[in-house]
């Protein structure tokens, strides 16, 4: 047995042809979950898989398992992988990067002829991005008790198609769910964000992803002639908006760790001689820990509170989705940091400001993530960008933590 | 000879059988601007001008003119009117209020057997409101020499018909244009805004209007994903937008008079969880003193640009008007508030803030308006109410002004 290592031309030419599969005219790739081009680039994967040795497994919605054998067929395995599809206008990198470093990870432990204790298996999670069938994270909330096969199968996209119909179409659909004992599961991810790249990291070690609570916010106030209608008395809900935007910043620069944004904004009736009578948007905040989002949280509500009391504005507040946060499994995480460190990579912790198919894997089995960087934290985008360099280093972190979650105990 | 007299009941119905053309099931009016119910309007009031023995003419642009023959055929002119196009969403008093009341004075003077020095001349100024055919005020606009007479008759509406195709469609191309001396122009109104109604005034002597100052703005950041980007370094364009927002309010509310409005914002990529990366939004100052709406205006664009520059954010400022403010002519002001005294009527004066066919008229000759409260300052909307008494009060004292000005000098 050789010292198993990965190969980076490799890992970079699957890579690329993987993202010929749904390429779109500006670099980036098209690959809606469950369309021809989800099947095609599930079918090469298979090949590949079948091709190191591996065992094909789908389960009830679609989620994909290649095993290669360890010493003790019952053993819980070890797991790595990440998902295939991708936004509209996605990049090459979002998901695709996990699956083809996890494949690495394969043909690195064949080239080296490496038998481990435990089983391991790449995973391929159906519909991460929710973006044609929501929500996101499907397959693996399914997988982690957290949606039911009906629901899952149930849900139709645009065209009133069913899930379970179009899984079913191109060939995904198997039986069984979460009948697994995992004893580690890996994701290596870019990170989506700008932190490594800023701080010239090489490897993000992952602890956790952070808390969120999702608000969508209706005001109302009166619309009015903008020219004869006199300051004093005016009941302006973008000026309400806008406080609350410029509130939300101030709360979220004054709690470290935390992020928060307002993504959307539509105002009633927009026209420019009009005082706007309405707003609708959304406030989203974010934190690590559940207990400094909560009091994120609280001084966003007093904010809404006063802000909207203060200009004579009727205020509709309506939770969308609270997540808590999620820590990720303090021996994996030691050993993504180990890795690094072992392979004399720049490193940093790191939480996961996106939501990842490990954070509901993590719900139910030992998980830890592994960021590399992308250009400008760039991401679902066409322009999504990483190097190959950054690519092997992570996957080079990924081998050494399977392998050490394979052998343990 | 008797002293003259409006008639507050058929000043009321006049207006209520005239907005019965065009009438919305919502209680409002959508008359536009040279289409057929614009025709039919336009056919009633000549009808209903013959019928009092006028003269009807119309010139280049279709501004409709009725005269009343007064002691000397060549003396000035007194002249009084407004519009009879309407919003699309209208109501029943925008324009038709002015029209109708120079419609019952003509009447009230001819009930009264009273023989003016000065001819009096009842005019409907076309497209006031500029919804089909832009900009606003045309008739009156080209009347004063502001627009030329080709520049009006090409423009197109949305569906590439000609203005002047549609003025000769509806029989209302005359000839000539401006070819007018006037001694007076006074204009009725409903105010379009709450102050009269709040103070429980009953007439608004207008002293004049707000000059004005328009811009386009272009904010650009960077778009980001909201969970994984820290707010360090964010260059958000929704934030600056946000505190712009916010800037114009103060700077409004600290200049006694002014107005400020931002009425139309958009954001892209307007996605709850990206940080906006580009925001396009309108900015209007108003104030009746051009030096104080210069201040306000130096200081919008030292907020612009401290609060682009403290956001990292790229910022186009495009000016789309200029209007200097307007001062009403004082001895035609003067008369208007003699007559509101004269008749017992509460009174103050007031500084117009939308634009009206008047504002261009002061242009090339004296000119003033009486404002008459409407409804919670709802205006260019179906619920735009006004009182029969708030109506012919304002009726009576355009019938005093104008006969003050027929036999002055």
């Amino acid at each position: 047995m050789r010292q198993p290592k990965i190969d980076a031309q490799r890992l970079w030419d699957t890579l690329m042809a993987l993202a010929a599969i749904g390429a779109t005219p500006g670099g980036g790739v098209c690959r809606l979950a469950l369309s021809d081009d989800d099947r095609r680039a599930r079918d090469q994967l298979v090949r590949w898989c079948e091709q190191a040795g591996c065992r094909i497994e789908t389960d009830a919605v679609g989620n994909l398992f290649a095993r290669r054998a360890g010493h003790d067929p019952r053993a819980a395995v070890v797991m790595s992988g990440s998902h295939l599809d991708t936004q509209p206008n996605g990049g090459r990198f979002d998901g695709a990067y996990g699956v083809i470093a996890a494949l690495e990870v394969l043909r690195a432990l064949d080239d080296a002829a490496v038998q481990t204790a435990r089983p391991f298996e790449l995973v391929v999670w159906s519909n991460e991005e929710g973006t044609r069938f929501a929500p996101a994270m499907m397959g693996s909330m399914a997988f982690a008790g957290l949606l039911g096969v009906d629901e899952v199968l149930a849900r139709t996209d645009a065209d009133g198609l069913r899930y379970g119909d179009e899984l079913a179409r191109i060939g995904g659909r198997g039986s069984g769910l979460g009948n697994r004992r995992i004893a580690a599961y890996f994701e290596a991810h870019i990170e989506q964000g700008p932190v490594l790249e800023r701080e010239r990291c090489t490897i993000g070690v992952v602890t956790g992803g952070q808390g969120q609570r999702w608000y969508d916010l209706r005001l109302t106030g009166q619309a009015a002639h903008a020219g004869s209608t006199p300051m004093a008395g005016r009941r302006d809900a973008l000026v309400g908006a806008a406080r609350l935007v410029d509130a939300l910043r101030r709360i979220a620069e004054a709690q470290p760790g935390g992020v928060a944004t307002v993504g959307e904004l539509h105002i009633a009736p927009n026209s420019r001689n009009v005082i706007p009578g309405e707003v609708r948007m959304t406030l989203e905040l974010r934190h690590p820990d559940d207990r400094l989002r909560d009091a994120m949280d609280a001084q966003l509500q007093r904010a809404v509170h006063e802000t909207t009391a203060a200009e004579g504005l009727q205020a509709e507040l309506k939770t969308v989705l609270v997540q808590p946060a999620t820590a990720f499994d303090p021996t994996l995480v030691a050993r993504v940091r180990a890795a690094a460190q072992a392979e004399g990579l720049t490193h940093r912790d790191i939480v996961s400001g996106a939501a990842h198919d490990a954070i509901a894997i993590a719900r139910v089995a030992p998980a830890a993530m592994i960021f590399v960087p992308c250009a400008g934290g760039i991401s679902h985008n066409e322009a999504e960008s990483a190097t190959p360099e950054d690519l092997a280093a992570g996957a080079q972190v990924l081998l050494r933590a399977v392998l050490g979650a394979c052998d343990d105990e």
